[in-house]
């Protein structure tokens, strides 16, 4: 693994080299880009009391009916095709819990995301927002969504994501924060990370897993990328259409398929990550255990499952946003290293 | 203005026969793409009860603490630099009510939006989420947020948006849907357009403009281009920072800025776009005659505002949505060319 890093090194010098404009990127050449919502479905409410609200502060009260057929549950998708495609498929970038496919694009200190980084590679990825969360909008509740929404403070995933270390290790001052020894999270960039967050229910799985579905059948065959929360999503995904999804990358999954079904998963050649601080944390222990054992359902069912944990081969201090940590470019070289040992390079 | 187009056209066939490939779009290359959240603020919440909630359906209740620190009230943004900048300057654009950027992405019929065909004319393009919807996020009320969300019935915005004629035109099955005649809106789309929506409160209008300020003041020298509610928040940031914005393009805007500071505009050149079926509309004679008493002001001041009626110079069938319509390039070209008559070219 170090020695195709070095490779990579040399490569990209190599590039800066015939370019001459050393430190400047090369211009990211896309055939297409757009987006689309997909899913979803309509919802009639009735018998509900017109209010009057005032559409302007300060306004007349005007009279609003909220009676009426509502779209609901959809999801939002952009995407991002490379002029010069080495992908045998394209990447679905699934986020996790509390939010958007934000997390994939220019990192919170400003450095290009996994989005960017996976582009200039040459492979082909839609990025989105699940069921009830960013551009994929929200609904009503308790009417249709059947809870309310949870709001994350600004000092709760500093801990949870291994970022720092110990529940009171957050302080609004970045220089006084006690981070995990050696964290490559982007400390400075943290407040901006905290402006990506949104709101989150707990009764929405069953609709962001329709909705992911949808997102297959339209787009796959394909790879799917998928981050904590979103574990249980991609793996059940994965069973439901195990003819469209060609690979599986795991990044910390919080969530897992069904283990009965594991045997769906044969053919589809899965890749777990896992990063630092893991066995002294409170949570991630367990999380990751269940994960790994997942893992070996799917072996034993005769798949394919490779579990990385970073620190294992030198990656040491990512947090559970590996994809934002400041070596993000090395994890994400790791994972096109295995896609490209795993056959999903581009035929000639 | 129609030789114009007829040039435009000219020229992509040359283009087409230069490259062999009839149909297929030339890509899209890009010095940069990325995203950022700008603006908000720190809310502390004190003194609410701890709620016991089920982080998975039929899961055991966990106890829930909302007391604490909130970011709230940012909104996001994405850019798209071209490799070839043309333009002097980048367009931020900014959308209307219920909405999010998705609305200048690709089409709800599958057509590329004005992202792609500004982009395409070497304009580096600034996409925003506003305040409260979409990638922005949104906080919690009636603690953060003063007013409860609207939500928007698929039918609502049929008439609303001067697609179909009259409040009774919508039918769940396009083909028995009454269109204005003549219309451009893609009627097929409209379930994806629907999508798009998003919760809309009415009480965040101060919080939106502070973040549009704090996006003025990261990314510009720029030109805005604004759209419907967007319309007093263009004039409005315009009006408290002259120096930053260099032009301003309002797309039917159904707010505007405080005329008696029309005299902060007149060095920013301004174009006012209007779609058709607008005369025999309920609310948009007043909307509109709103909006052009505005730009009366500003030249008063002796500021210059171009006004334009798209049926006068023989682009009908437009809808509120133009971005989004079936001849949302021509519109584009009217815009574009206005670009270029009011020296908005890249000096060589």
């Amino acid at each position: 693994m170090p020695k195709i890093h070095r490779f990579a090194l040399v490569a990209a010098f190599a590039v800066t080299l015939l370019t001459g404009t050393a430190g400047a990127e090369e211009p990211i050449s896309l055939r297409a880009m757009g987006s689309f919502h997909v899913g979803g479905r309509l919802v009639e409410l009735t018998g509900k009391p017109v209010k009057e609200m005032a559409l302007t502060p300060g306004g007349v009260p005007a009279k609003f009916d909220p009676n009426g057929t509502y779209q609901v549950e959809q999801m939002y998708v952009q995407y991002f095709l490379p002029a010069q495609e080495t992908g045998a498929y394209p990447i679905l970038f699934w986020h996790g819990g509390g939010m958007t496919g934000v997390n994939y694009e220019t990192t919170p200190d400003g450095r290009e995301g996994w989005l960017n980084l996976f582009l200039r590679k040459g492979w082909s990825i839609y990025v989105s927002d699940a069921v009830e969360r960013g551009r994929a909008g929200w609904a009503q509740y308790p009417d249709i969504f059947k809870s309310e929404p949870l709001f994350l403070t600004t000092s709760n995933p500093f801990s949870r994501f291994r970022i720092g270390d110990g529940p009171d290790s957050y302080d609004p001052d970045p220089a006084k924060r006690k981070l995990l020894p050696g964290s490559q999270f982007p400390n400075d960039g943290y407040e901006n990370f905290t402006k990506q967050i949104v709101p989150r229910w707990t009764t929405t799985d069953d609709a962001t897993l329709a909705a992911y579905l949808a997102e297959i059948d339209k787009v796959c065959p394909c790879i799917i990328l998928f981050h904590s929360q979103a574990g249980q999503f991609g793996f059940k995904a994965a069973q439901a259409r195990p003819d469209k999804v060609k690979g599986l990358i795991a990044i910390e999954p919080a969530g897992i398929g069904d283990p009965a079904q594991a045997e769906r998963l044969k053919a589809i050649p899965t890749l777990m990550v896992y990063g630092d601080f893991i066995a002294q944390d409170s949570r991630w222990p367990k999380i990751r255990a269940t994960g790994v054992a997942f893992g070996d359902n799917i072996r034993k069912a005769g798949g394919h499952v490779d579990v990385v944990d970073l620190p294992a081969i030198g990656i040491k201090g990512n947090s559970h946003m590996m994809m934002m940590d400041k070596n993000n470019a090395e994890v994400a070289g790791v994972i096109q290293k295995w896609l490209g040992d795993n056959g999903f390079a581009k035929k000639p």
